[in-house]
């Protein structure tokens, strides 16, 4: 048996697994292993089951081969209903909760063959309470969120891939924090059915992998786009650098990854230009989080009303907040938002790519919170596909990197452009 | 006690309850007895708890006034999630379904006082499968679908309220069928955390009452917009009259009601225009058909997947051709339909609101299915606000009416412009 199955990458496991070079059995074992071994540390898992992945690898091994994740381990945000483990959405309401259907995204995956190993946590209601999850890069640190547990076991090699959802910056952010490949598709592009919402104009499901490659596969069943898989440039792309109006924000750190990765790229012949940031784009943090705070008080109105003792201080401030904001306000800032979307071509011009900041810098200390979503807020509500690229590491050697942002609904582009810049990159 | 509690309207009941000359434990008991009465032939109730509903009105009876619809009943389509009462979504797959919460639309009604009677008979998924239920004006027709329950519960005065969804035709179709209002809000005005989603760019969720006073009621609720318990005009709005594309196959009794609306429009002195009918609508009906078709594939993805064989044939079939609709050419569908939509105000033109047949005539036979959303589809797909006036009757005794559409988000001004027309149109 080849040892360290659960560092291998999830297009190594997804063909050695289609061959039946490997089995399911051995893979999840693999990875159950290192959860044994790790999780007492790291807490990314809010359920584990060890004994449900295990029957389903046997019968995918005693199986045909279903899709092109037959066998491949997958952690899924415990956001994500599912019909056979505990569902918690992060909040002691549901404590033990068991869904009667997974979501459609979980149902996709295991259509494709994945074995869901367990539920990773998710902060309460994917909002902002801290979990009790680590950086893996260092326990001091936060992992993130609020797929904490999704971005913490991928990087801690507890699973290749695993599910994840952002409202803000819960995909972006966690990636960068943890130093691995986070990709929120546009918005639309993956099935939200049996996934908790939070805010219905915002909420955007992806995922997350150790390489674009590894996410690449997963988008490709969440999306039904087997394309995304070998999507691959002729010619260098053109590279939009955003400073981004929250500049001031970013840490010494962050400046550095984004000199450093203008140089690399144009070494690399690539051509690289200063995008100018709009004056509206201004307007867009303050937007995203009044449509947020707004939507999240509807999708979540039946905690509000039934459960309010057991929401967080933290999020029924936030709902209160929400509440505060009238709904003709509420469509004047869709309306704003639809706007600035609306000339997003603009700001590309003729570029391929932005890359901008995906958090102000390395992971906060993990008694601080989930760090801010501030370089995310805008993308989200933009509805652009973003993918997260880890490249550089601060001064506590916790990773550090960049977003690159394509137009909505050019995902594939997105993809084939992150896969010419990434290697540079990382030179 | 007075006669007949259950035939008074909800806003009449809400004022009798807000002062306590009613209690909610009279109310109820006047809807459960007519249910009790007459549900065994009309067939609209897919889960009724007689004991829980009476438990809800006498809690709001012994405590404070909670809110606007305080002890009003209210019938739940049984598409919506509800942590009480049993959750099957029409179809075998969720017989007995408990699901841990409320649907955020539920809860905000609730929130406000309403008495939840029971759920009411959703076609297959919010589909199109033919359920049980009858038309309450002859049980040989269809009250419609896929809020079948709703509109036939409200039509036979057992409940004033109920909640519907629309992805195709399901409000206003059957509020058609049936003779009542229904009323469609703007697309994304009403959360829709916890109702089992079908189509994510079209599903909007809405409800039926007697008139527009009760429909307002529902809708300031589920909105969280009191202005639309008050909303009037001080002139006469400028009415657009929309044959439709689909004109043809518009029955004898809707081109009697469609000249007739124009007529008596006019004898009242409201200026009332013939809307000319852009060829870009031509491919809206498809369209429409095609984004739901392809959305459905995702969001039943775990029913497709985990419970093939219990889905019924013709939504086998809808899902079967979705799949074959590339993700390629959905967003091109997308991006067609948000085209169109945002050349709405030009159709609009300087008319406040358009009136269109909300049906091809007469509700048909119950075994022919459930009718044909053909006059929806193009509202639903624009995400306009759209609310069915019942006034006239076709060639059976049966009803007929035509919808008034509002522009996009502007709610408020089609409820006004609404009360403007319809006591006109009843003359």
């Amino acid at each position: 048996m080849p040892a360290d199955l659960n560092r291998l990458s999830a297009v190594e496991l997804a063909a050695q697994l289609q061959t039946r070079a490997l089995s399911a059995e051995q893979v999840t074992r693999a990875c159950l292993a290192r959860i044994a071994q790790r999780d007492g540390e790291i807490h990314a898992w809010a359920h584990i089951d060890p004994d449900y992945a295990l029957a389903q690898a046997r019968s995918l091994d005693a199986g045909p081969i279903v899709g092109p994740l037959h066998g491949v381990p997958l952690g899924v945000k415990d956001i994500f209903d599912t019909a056979d483990l505990p569902t918690s959405y992060g909040s002691p309401i549901y404590e033990g909760n068991r869904p009667a259907q997974d979501a459609a995204a979980v149902a996709l995956c295991r259509a494709a063959g994945a074995v869901v190993l367990g539920k990773t946590v998710t902060t309460e209601f994917a909002s902002y309470q801290r979990p009790a999850t680590r950086n893996p890069w260092h326990t001091a640190y936060t992992p993130g969120g609020s797929s904490s547990g999704s971005a913490a076991s991928v990087a801690d090699a507890m699973t290749p891939l695993a599910l994840g959802t952002q409202t803000a910056g819960s995909i972006i952010r966690p990636a960068a924090y943890c130093g691995i490949v986070g990709f929120k598709p546009s918005f639309g592009a993956v099935p939200r059915a049996g996934c908790k919402a939070l805010a219905d104009s915002l909420d955007t499901l992806g995922g997350f992998g150790r390489s674009i490659d590894d996410v690449a596969l997963l988008a490709s069943v969440l999306m039904r786009e087997p394309a995304l898989v070998t999507a691959r440039r002729d010619t260098a792309p053109r590279v939009g650098m955003y400073r981004s109006l929250h500049w001031r924000h970013a840490a010494p750190e962050t400046r550095e990854a984004f000199a450093m990765a203008a140089e690399r790229l144009k070494a690399a012949g690539v051509e690289v230009v200063e995008t100018p940031m709009p004056d509206a784009h201004c307007a867009l943090m303050q937007l995203q989080a009044d449509i947020m705070a707004y939507e999240s008080v509807g999708a979540l109105a039946f905690e509000r009303w039934r459960h309010a003792d057991r929401l967080s201080p933290a999020l029924a401030a936030i709902l209160d907040g929400g509440a505060r904001i009238t709904r003709e306000q509420h469509m004047a800032n869709l309306a704003q938002a639809a706007e600035i979307r609306g000339r997003v071509e603009r700001l590309f011009g003729d570029c391929d790519v932005l890359l901008t900041p995906s958090a102000t810098g390395e992971a906060p200390f993990a008694d601080q919170g989930t760090g801010d979503p501030l370089f995310c807020r805008l993308w989200t509500l933009l509805g652009v596909p973003c993918i997260h690229l880890p490249f550089a590491k601060g001064p506590q050697g916790l990773p550090v990197g960049l977003q690159a942002i394509g137009r909505i609904g050019h995902d594939i582009g997105l993809m084939a452009a992150a896969r010419w810049i990434h290697p540079l990159l990382q030179k």
